[in-house]
């Protein structure tokens, strides 16, 4: 894999950055070559400076790899962020501003006008404005994010129903799980026996964000979709995957069968491109009375598929269905590194 | 305590019997007398014939008595029935028609429209149909019905709202406890690091008794409100209490301040008639932000308060809340021992 | 309660804390007067201070206390300590030089010859080295120890057996409660689905402490006792409650029938005397053949119970058991209040 | 993979059962070809006969197969037996008096001398016996036990040391995971927040089970080694893997460094072979503090090999040690193939 580009991850000792790590090692088409966190961490060599969390070993091509310091002049052109909302903000304009394209996984510039908030399948067509993003932030790189692992599981779900019937109202009640809070996270004595009904923060990415993701791109600008969004946020104790309980007011009035359809032949761009990273097919519909399950559906294309089950009517809303998807997978690491994907097919990234 | 008066426990070795026979054996007003179970239990001691499953040890006073087959006459004219529903029909009216007052936890009868479905602080009203009952079925006893525990716990809380401004619709979305689905119930293998989003007919009893419940008594006849309930119900790991997210639109704008205060006045007449059982307050306003908490909260007012917190607007429906109580004592033994304690108050049982 | 003693609780804010505010809320002969925590709680109250983690509501007389800073001067001449033992050593010293008797649950001063290691029902003669410790140390107050959770348990439980037949050789394996490691302690992502082999520091006290306790008070010093103790320490994810497997070596060859009657007939000191945190009896022997369980056993006797099962033959070593106990109760806070009550009992405080 | 040998799977609805349908649908020396269960699921297709449990969807070549009764006349030679120990004993003989070669997970034969009770890196000369059994069982088939999961994980990992050192005392106590019961097994409420310290009938085989496969083959007949083993068996919390804390006695006085180097250089016949289910290495020496931890470690050597860590000295017994292996796959169906696969590649089976 000799033309493979180069690629660096911030805040690479953390969950998310080790799922980054994780992904890049065998990467097909980037080589992951720089490791940057905080100045903890920074000095040391990988192995030593981070406890790994993931189920298989820590890659060797990581595990000998010099941390550097937030800040560090890279010289990897791709640069993916897992850095905490806390410090991202400026991190990351910085490296935009030196030239880097950074795809983040952080909240801070998600409601930027200027910069995607970015599903593969879903708004492909709003990559079109980091050419603005660049001409008015007089940036020579730029910011792509994806977005709050909730609303990248639902949105996904929901893309297909927008397009053939137009979505406008939404009300989500989530059940999401402990990797969502990063590590060490939640203590076990919370958890245990319990479900938290508060996720600081969730639910107001859950409700604004949709509605960038299901606009359109016009005139050099983002036009939010008329979606209005109401969500209940809940913590459970699972490893992975959000668990999302969802009804939905469309535009028309299309029968079940019509919307099982709908779900079923769902495919979109990152799939006809076959990127390395996009399921086939981005959407699974589940029959079975009881799933999808998060244990037993959240691996789903390896993590990068939602799995929507127990299509019915809402008496309140018209429609009622339940989706589940990976946080780690889809709704963090994995979303990043298919926008990624999606820039380099699309010759934005080079 | 001389004059208590003597009680029978229908289904005694499940987990709900067990219940029932935990709160009968110190009870000020009712004495445990007879155990009635299947076949299989019949004929042995309790202490022989039953798993017991609570924390505290079985009652000196049930481990001695001899388990008796279903149908068997009792001298007790007040019944306790836990049975499940795929048995409880014929077996409770049975014992109405031969005098017995029966106290039912089982789903069979609880839509009939002379059988009171009966939350004492919401509906004590509605027990006057069992005038209508009585003439009607031609029965000496009487059937009354506890709502599934779900719906006992939403509707307890739906109730101050009710009454200050009227509930026009609610979607409900539900986190329960794997207690209710009895023992040994639900496998170890399901629930370890899962959620299941389907619990089989809960969704149905969920969206059809609240009407029921917060319907008025008029002219010999329960006329039911309306309402519409949309439910999602969920099982997660927990081992008691039902956490329940509640979107819902008034008949009235109210602040939320005026809700609060609604909740954090309500009382009703088990609390002034100061019946054994009855919680004191009925419902507990939290204003934490993360509270109410499955196992933080489920025992408050020893398992018969219900909960409620996050109160807050709702973008779609109006305001939203969440809503948690003990499925086991509010939700199914403890709100049918308080019906039996309303009706003994009011003379209707002696 | 006119005469209860004044008491403070060092470490107040901490899950160890917290269990000895609750159990002094209420005692019949100490009276909660102040609570003494780290720089970042002192000057708030302790509603503010604490994140309160028990099961029912922070005690009211606690929660308008002013937490006070470490060393503070304190009218109360018992104090409770619950400080973790980084910082535990120099300042219950301070304390017992100033005059107050400091009854620590911390590790530090355990295995100081001059310091009694004190399980009520064990050891109470060791008490009497008290004065020796005064003289030595040139203390107007004193120290005494509660011993390692874990040790607490087992000694307990070996103690009837080396009364009767003398212990020789301990192998013992623990699965221990995770409210051990105090709050936040464990992330719920490492104990989720699994069992941890190793607590740091564990095994050694576990080891260690058990001569100690077991030996005798003669001649002003404590002889330890001819005792070889292996341990294997393990966290699983149960809240409280440490089980532990037993091997045991016995001086004597008794039938198990001989060992069963040891345990049902044991009782001591703390029991005679009726101190109020004294369980009555000190071990229950269950004969099940699942017993004890953690979940199920771990609040007999108020959490101050020891409960031993499955007692039978070691092919290795003579005989084998299981025990189980309160970790939090009777291996820590209540421990340590019972040694207080102990020697308030025999006038040693007052 | 035009030469495979055809398999039939005995039991295979239920957990081990699928294990042995995962494990045989691209096996590249099996074909499996008839799948066997009771009265209740026989006649139907596989995909509706059988609840799947497992993370990845049911194989294909699975899901249309027919599902034969027990006693079907089968063609394949081969067949794997994961039938439920009430049952297997009789089933398991005929399908070997009438020709088949019997690889069973059951406890029935385990302790027949005439059976090998086979780990294939342990003792693959015990194979040898097969011809015995065949001449005084008067077969033409042959039956191959593998042994109880405990004991498969604590002999792997005592074999090494047995071979370089004699292994004369074990006491070992076990963590075992909820799989081991099958499904649906146990009961989620009696799991939650508990460990259990009973598992029936499993400490018996634990203790007998390993003189047998460290014993020798001489002169036609297993000679079993002077081991004794003393065990307690406990169940916690976990999905797979079972974590073992072992204490042992070794003929001779090595060093923990010694032990440890006996521990990394352990390579066996299987490995030699490249058998296709060996793990390269079968066992893997952790030097952390805190390894193995089951969910960390049980998936090692895709399940089949054995995690050996906290290597230290035992004050009673001369050293410790804590295993881990995965109770599903080298504890069973994976150790049921591997000995398969050793016999074929000895040409004891085509």
């Amino acid at each position: 894999m000799p033309d493979r580009i180069p690629a660096a991850v911030l805040g690479a000792t953390g969950m998310v950055g080790q799922y980054f790590v994780s992904l890049l090692a065998n990467h097909p088409w980037f080589r992951l070559e720089a490791l940057v966190a905080s100045d903890r961490s920074a000095g040391k060599r990988y192995a030593q400076a981070c406890r790994w969390l993931l189920g298989s070993d820590m890659p060797d091509i990581a595990a000998g790899l010099e941390v550097l310091p937030l800040g560090s002049d890279l010289a990897a052109g791709v640069v993916f962020s897992a850095l905490p909302s806390n410090i991202a903000g400026p991190v990351e304009e910085d490296y935009a501003r030196r030239g880097h394209h950074v795809f983040s996984n952080a909240a801070n510039h998600r409601m930027d006008p200027l910069v995607p908030l970015l599903i593969p399948e879903v708004n492909h067509q709003h990559a079109a404005i980091l050419q603005e993003q660049r001409r008015q932030k007089g940036w020579t790189g730029s910011i792509v994010t994806n977005p709050n692992c909730s609303a990248a599981v639902m949105v996904t779900a929901l893309h297909p129903l927008h397009q053939a019937f137009g979505v406008k109202k939404v009300l989500v009640t989530t059940m999401q799980a402990m990797s969502g809070a990063g590590y060490p996270g939640l203590s076990a004595l919370d958890m245990l026996d319990n479900a938290l009904p508060y996720i600081g923060g969730e639910e107001g990415k859950l409700e604004s964000e949709p509605a960038k993701m299901l606009g359109t791109y016009e005139d050099g600008a983002i036009r939010y979709a008329g979606i209005a969004v109401s969500a209940h946020c809940n913590r459970v104790m699972t490893r992975d995957g959000h668990l999302e309980c969802v009804s939905v007011t469309l535009g028309a009035a299309p029968s079940l069968d019509d919307i099982a359809e709908t779900f079923r032949s769902y495919t979109s761009l990152p799939q006809q491109l076959n990127l390395p990273t996009a399921p086939q097919p981005p959407i699974v519909l589940r029959t079975e009375p009881d799933r999808p399950q998060t244990r037993l559906d959240r691996d789903t294309g390896k993590g990068m598929a939602v799995t929507v089950g127990r299509l019915r009517e809402c008496p309140l809303l018209g429609i009622k269905f339940v989706c589940l998807g990976s946080n780690t997978m889809r709704g963090a690491a994995g979303g990043s590194v298919l926008n990624a994907e999606l820039l380099k097919a699309q010759g934005l990234i080079y």
